[in-house]
């Protein structure tokens, strides 16, 4: 299993669903540098379950204890390890899933690999609450960022069929910027809240799940950063953010619509402004042969609808050697979609800081 | 730069696309295996320009010389190196691109990151030429997997606005993918060659460029095959394709179209059949959790418009510190799709035989 | 900073001397192995201080507690980690090594890479501390390597003038492994024992300390482990080897004696014995270009006297920019080389398991 | 098989004895700096055979051809690829090896790993000859050092019983160190060339070899370089200096000496002069905690003698499963130190270069 991410500021997250604990080593980080934890713990908050009627009742406390790598608030340089407890778990509601596994989850693939040694109780080590220290690591990264001039910041575009506006790829204000930094439902348009929150209360109602896309945008990122080939900046954000459960599909800039495209069209033109080259527009997501080229580093993700569902389901008992039908108990999420935001977001911190 | 992939089998590609040759050293193959070059070379000659109107003129032979790795035609276990030599360069025709970059192309980038130093004739390392060596090595990873009953196929699954179909997730025939293997315009429908071919011309006379997608499966891959979080699947393809210049996003199974769906319409249900586990759909493209579950690895890749069009296009004069209109004289493809397609295959065989 | 070790079974250790706790998470364990926590608690006990007058008085449980990556005593293929606390500290002993450097010890350099932030209390993460946690990781490691028959033992060579026997190199008894492995005074001759620590009361009694060399031997390693050049297996246990603070030399089979011989003499002859191809001597420690030959793997490291003697030093205060004259306080080993010696199979554990 | 080292600066080695070409790609270059191939050409007639009775008859022009990563002597940023053509081969001397493996040498470690197909003519790609590509590379990476003020320079310390001086470690004459960069058979005190010379006829005349150890030193590195634990400095020129064939020991500063010192004895006193802090000895060989303190960097390693003897020495013959007395033809040197002097170097250069 490898839980690992970066080669500059690595980051190495443990632990299980209903373990004694989760959390992170955070080795390379620069010493000297302060902190402000509550700022982490802002992060942490947002994608803390429990907050309302799309995300899962379950309550964590979800506050993480560093056991090493600060003094007071100031990094030592040496490998920062945050560890949150495990609380509140009910892994009774698991029992059957040894056997039966979930349609689209890891289950399965869980149990091929690891020979039904994974603690599958909770989904084990892919379970979503692996994200958390994942977000407290984005956080102090995030932080190392922003002294830089470097911002980060996503919003839900779209649950199901409730869109929100997008990204203006060739300038994102700073005020926008903090505000979907603090929302817990990050929205550009915060006029289509409701009816997103409808769509996810109607797939609840109906024992079902909704998926979703986040877009995400880097800001203040200089030109020059990322390699040609292998180790361009799209390819450093994609090993990321699939490293997030659910996220099945990345497009930078116009993305799969660049398909339809003509060159005259998708071209971004470069012009002088202020002294400095921008370019008009910004279909390239702010990266040209792997590098950035001073624009706004700009892109989506797509989330799958939360596979764990109380509908009943068409599965295998793979003890009997038998077809089957399951039905889930437990606590789930009918909509991940909000809470994977500062998920993304910190990956993308995670992997920018790797990039510079 | 950094122009290395994979971690088991490492492939360093090297060369520039006017220097003195380009090429590719394989470290880590096994030893013995006995290596068809026939079948390398035709993987190779599908990528090749010169073929028809679809793409640039410029001919080269493209016959790799084998310096290291192989007696005879089996692999020695020693670094694998071939290279190709660089004939028939014109690079008066690039002249004014090193103050003028091309709009959509890495000329600017480079500009910034290598302070002028970039070989920009031909767009130097940069240069889409340098996919011929990562064919050569695709050719031979790909052999060793057959040998293990893995098959790679892509087909252009659109230019423009004309689609081909797309593969039978489920299953998908030997025939077919055997026939895409062998062809230089590979479509599953071939009845609408003559449809693309026309987008294509279409857009060489308005002396512009069209892009469009890619679709590549992978077949008889092992359930069990990728790690959890950052070694997942989805995350090792993605790089890999990035890393080809002209990629702007890639989706698995179902991708985006699943950021609408509810989880009773995404997740695939699983059922025995012949004793061995299955999924009735596969909207997850083969990868639960970041590891294989033994359905067809399935996804999507999108490639721009090729930026290099002939048509005039606002830019700046990086020397005068002023904008101007650029126009590109030289060689160059209406569209890369088509030759896109065996580089895909290509790079999907290195980041595959790394997974096992 | 960099306290990550492996790439299939990577090893992340974390913690400072003086901080909440220390530990380590190991990524690339195969699920389903059984651990004996018993096993692993032996081997840090061997570590663990407060024995007798060779180690240092500070006392600590040193009991790992696991968070992650074990159900009951399995392994469950997800990353284990174990978290030591730390108690018993005593801080204010360290007071004016921040300007004033220890010679000999990483003060002064961890001083100028980290601005002063390092956490010095004790050594911070330089602290000799840290090898707790890398003794529990080398003792999962090896409980893995055990099972497929490979042994790992190490005595001390040598203190000061001392000197134990060497390991017969073509063949070790493995009698002598078991009892070596179960020592905190590890000889294969146990009549030197009392040399040996008189050696280190005497120091002890002049304020002063004493170095020495550990030999360890690797049994059941099969022909063909490594690679040739920068991946072999001398280069991959140097590595692991020179990560334990205060080692300065490592030589393999008859290693600097090498230097004075002839080829007709420190080439082993190959034999068949058994239908087994063997050598007759062990002069290159097991390693023929790199890679092992099936005979045992035999090296030997040197182990520079503690640096932190209770004499008055010449040092510098950095503070004041002047010369002055230092006396340590605090609680130190007279000699580290018997605790070394777990430390040093805990590493050769680690960097075996992933050579295979 | 692994052919590479450094993370940021890659080196791929390829090639083999008898096969096409040899040479090197290095991934991570600087754009935009002139590169003396003057200055390379020189190191690499340092490490080139047929010089005197030394070495191995055996000529070879050794001029490598850049393929890429230059435009006139400029480096551009992309991967340089040098290419070393073979010529002057006579693989006939070598039949016999397929089924005897020479003691000491690397066939039959490379049996049992390549299954018999490794092209054992001449040793394949465990051939000394291999290190012509690593001397480039080194040749390159050190004018970069040179520029920044670091130098690097080795001699041999022993032939037989045949000893030079030994670098003054806390000062080393920047004359002394143009001298040794230059010589083919670099001593510090040069009255001892003869009877080293005579060590070496004396074994060849007896149809036999003999080892020594070559002493290295850099200067000029700033203190701070390096990480603690596993990525420190001793690990980093280990891993390195143990990729030349031949090496079998490695120690820093004082080294095995250090075994038998007090610590009074081994830890050297910081000092203040001219403002900047200095040890007044450098027992720890410029390394404290894995991080150079400004010093001279210092180490010794051991060479065995070449494997390669006339003398008819006992193997086994692995077709036919039986024991066998062994005598090599073909053209060997009876001794290889003064020739690895500047392969030492060069992989000091490029572990250097990768710890900046």
């Amino acid at each position: 299993m490898s839980s690992t991410l970066g080669d500059k500021i690595k980051i190495s997250v443990f632990g299980e669903s209903h373990g004694n604990g989760i959390g992170v080593v955070i080795d390379g980080l620069p010493a000297g540098e302060a902190i402000d934890m509550e700022a982490v713990l802002l992060q942490m908050s947002r994608r803390a379950p429990g907050r309302d009627k799309t995300a899962t009742p379950r309550k964590e406390s979800d506050l993480p204890k560093i056991l090493s790598g600060m003094l007071g608030s100031t990094l030592t340089g040496a490998p920062l390890c945050a560890v949150i407890e495990n609380t509140n778990t009910r892994s009774g509601d698991y029992g059957n899933l040894l056997s039966q596994p979930r349609p689209g989850h890891s289950d399965y693939t869980a149990f091929v690999k690891y020979n039904a040694a994974n603690d599958i109780r909770g989904g084990g080590h892919f379970s979503g609450r692996l994200t958390a220290p994942l977000v407290f690591a984005g956080a102090v990264c995030r932080q190392l960022l922003e002294k830089r001039g470097i911002k980060i910041a996503a919003h839900i575009e779209s649950i199901g069929s409730v869109r929100d506006s997008r990204f203006d790829p060739v300038g994102i204000d700073t005020e926008l910027i903090e505000r979907l930094n603090r929302s817990s439902f990050a929205l550009i348009d915060e006029g289509v809240e409701q009816a997103m929150r409808d769509e996810v209360e109607a797939a609840r109602l109906d024992r079902d799940s909704v998926g979703g896309t986040i877009e995400c945008a880097v800001t203040g990122l200089p030109a020059g950063a990322g390699e040609p080939m292998f180790d361009g900046v799209e390819g450093a954000l994609a090993k990321a953010v699939f490293g997030i459960p659910a996220v099945k599909g990345i497009e930078f800039g116009a993305g799969f619509a660049l398909a339809q495209m003509r060159g005259s069209q998708s071209n971004d033109p470069f012009r002088y402004r202020d002294g400095k080259v921008i370019t008009e527009t910004n279909n390239c997501g702010g990266i040209l042969g792997g590098i950035t080229d001073g624009m706004p580093v700009v892109f989506r993700a797509a989330i799958k609808p939360t596979p764990s569902i109380s509908k009943p389901q068409k599965t295998v008992d793979l003890q009997k050697g038998e077809n089957t039908v399951l039905e889930i108990h437990g606590r789930h999420d009918p909509c991940i979609v909000p809470r994977a935001v500062p998920v993304i977001e910190a990956v993308t911190a995670i992997a920018v800081i790797n990039l510079l």
